[in-house]
């Protein structure tokens, strides 16, 4: 059902192949990979994952900027971005996939599947004790849709939640905590850490050292866990493997590195404790996030407001 | 808070150690490990793991028997069991430590642990096609307590789920099917089945060839997955393997095994699509489990009835 005469959209992609977004977005509005020439008036909307810098600097009509992912700091990356509404992804698709993502690595941490697998290697028929999740508090920096979400599920399995958040938030079910006060406080009470925080000038780097050493280590746990589905440069990769070296963690999951892809050098790939898996803990699949783009693009030209506009001032 | 002058409990255990159990009911009723005889008429109760066989013939004042564990084929293995009330362990803390085992296998197959582990050893940087949840369907054979309280979870997260039982059950947010004639189509439905069916002589041996055959195996799911949390004796080992051999099945997570402790000789162990666990997925904790049955005690003796009572003609 393809209409053209509404609002044009420039689909700017680097790093994987754009067609589908560009197939399901042509459906509905006239789509361009590229501007013709940098001052492009014909364009209304972009859509973007990472865009090559200054390819927005100058288009005169560009109303809003879209940004496939939930973080937006690839957005931010370019020093052209010009002054317009960046809209964040936010389906309840990307939220429940990664929501499964958040269960599953919780899950094999707390249920010791690192032990079993090594015990199966030697044929040990060994039961080690097992605390029920009702025991274990998870503890989720970043209250936004996604956290939130994480919440609700770890909820249903009976894990305690603790949440943590830049300012103060109250969630349903979730002891929360907020800001620089509130933060060592969190961790205290936190044996499992699931990071789902926006990369911004101050929470980069967040994930080090001295901010492991601060989770709980309960007798017979072995040690805290880490899961960051976040950015990777929230995290110091050398602290996690220092934590992980002396005891401070027993284990880690990372979706995300410091950089991507992660180098075949990295001790990470092959560190008994750290499983690895390549920033695909919840995908942008076009299929489900397209239909919201497009929905947003209409109801701004009939004269509403965006939904879910980033905060130039927090950077998320 | 010891109270003699209740009925006094006889605790018969094989197989682990039955000193904490012994002190939690000493907390409230008299506890021994063996009657005085055979006919001993001072036993009330019997709380029972794989008891002695003819441990219980010839109790003339036996009341009820207590089973530890949800299972109660244990129970009828004996010979000599006398006609009395079987009372099966249902305490929220089982159910939910099933639901964590069976939610932990779902989403570890679902979100493909194994492909990305071995992906990990080679360091290779590669994001697999992953379907979402509500695409998936989990089939779960056993719609009691631990049935239900799994499909609650696995609903949580977004999975379709499909239910068997012996008799029709309508169980909300699950398409159930039943008997014989309810047994193909199910699986005809199922990408993930899970079983937690009691053993009985009628479903005994019942995962087999034929019918893990049934299961769907849709376009790049590479095969239908398995998890056995039921007991050993519902399956065909040999079949199971059979069927990840020739790829009817893609993985398999089994706790229980035709023979446990799993012999060394068998092929289970080093099978790489075949995730072992040592009948762990939900053990029965006294701490959690003895109240509810001195509850029961007490109620019984106020003229209450039973509760969880096993059905003897259908063997659960």
């Amino acid at each position: 059902m393809s209409t053209k005469g509404k609002g044009k959209i420039l689909l700017s992609i680097t790093g994987f192949n754009p067609q589908r977004w560009y197939e399901l977005l042509s459906a509905e509005r006239e789509v361009v990979l590229e501007p013709d020439g940098a001052a492009d008036p014909s364009i209304d909307y972009a859509v973007v994952w990472k865009q090559k810098p200054g390819t927005l600097a100058k288009l005169p009509n560009l109303k809003a900027i879209f940004s496939i992912g939930a973080g937006v700091d690839h957005v931010f990356a370019d020093p052209g971005l010009p002054d317009v509404p960046i809209v964040r992804v936010v389906a309840d698709n990307l939220s429940q996939h990664m929501s499964e993502y958040v269960l599953w690595r919780v899950l094999d941490h707390h249920r010791q599947g690192q032990l079993y697998r090594a015990q199966q290697t030697k044929k040990a028929w060994h039961e080690p004790p097992q605390r029920p999740a009702e025991d274990i508090s998870v503890g989720i920096m970043g209250m936004g849709n996604l956290g939130r979400a994480a919440a609700d599920v770890l909820k249903a399995v009976g894990f305690r939640i603790n949440g943590w958040s830049r300012r103060p938030q109250e969630v349903a079910g979730v002891t929360t905590f907020s800001g620089e006060a509130g933060l060592v406080p969190f961790l205290n009470a936190t044996d499992i850490l699931v990071v789902l925080l926006p990369l911004t000038e101050t929470t980069k780097g967040i994930i080090n050292y001295g901010l492991l050493k601060e989770l709980r280590r309960r007798n017979g746990l072995g040690g805290a866990v880490l899961i960051n589905a976040g950015r990777g440069r929230l995290q110091r990769d050398a602290d996690i493997l220092r934590a992980l070296d002396d005891g401070t963690l027993k284990e880690a999951s990372l979706d995300v590195f410091e950089v991507e892809p992660l180098p075949k050098t990295s001790p990470m790939w092959n560190h008994p404790k750290v499983f690895v898996t390549p920033h695909a803990a919840a995908t942008s699949d076009p299929a489900h996030l397209v239909a919201p783009m497009l929905s947003q693009m209409a109801a701004f030209e009939r004269g509403e407001p965006l939904e879910n506009v980033v905060d130039r001032n927090a950077g998320y």
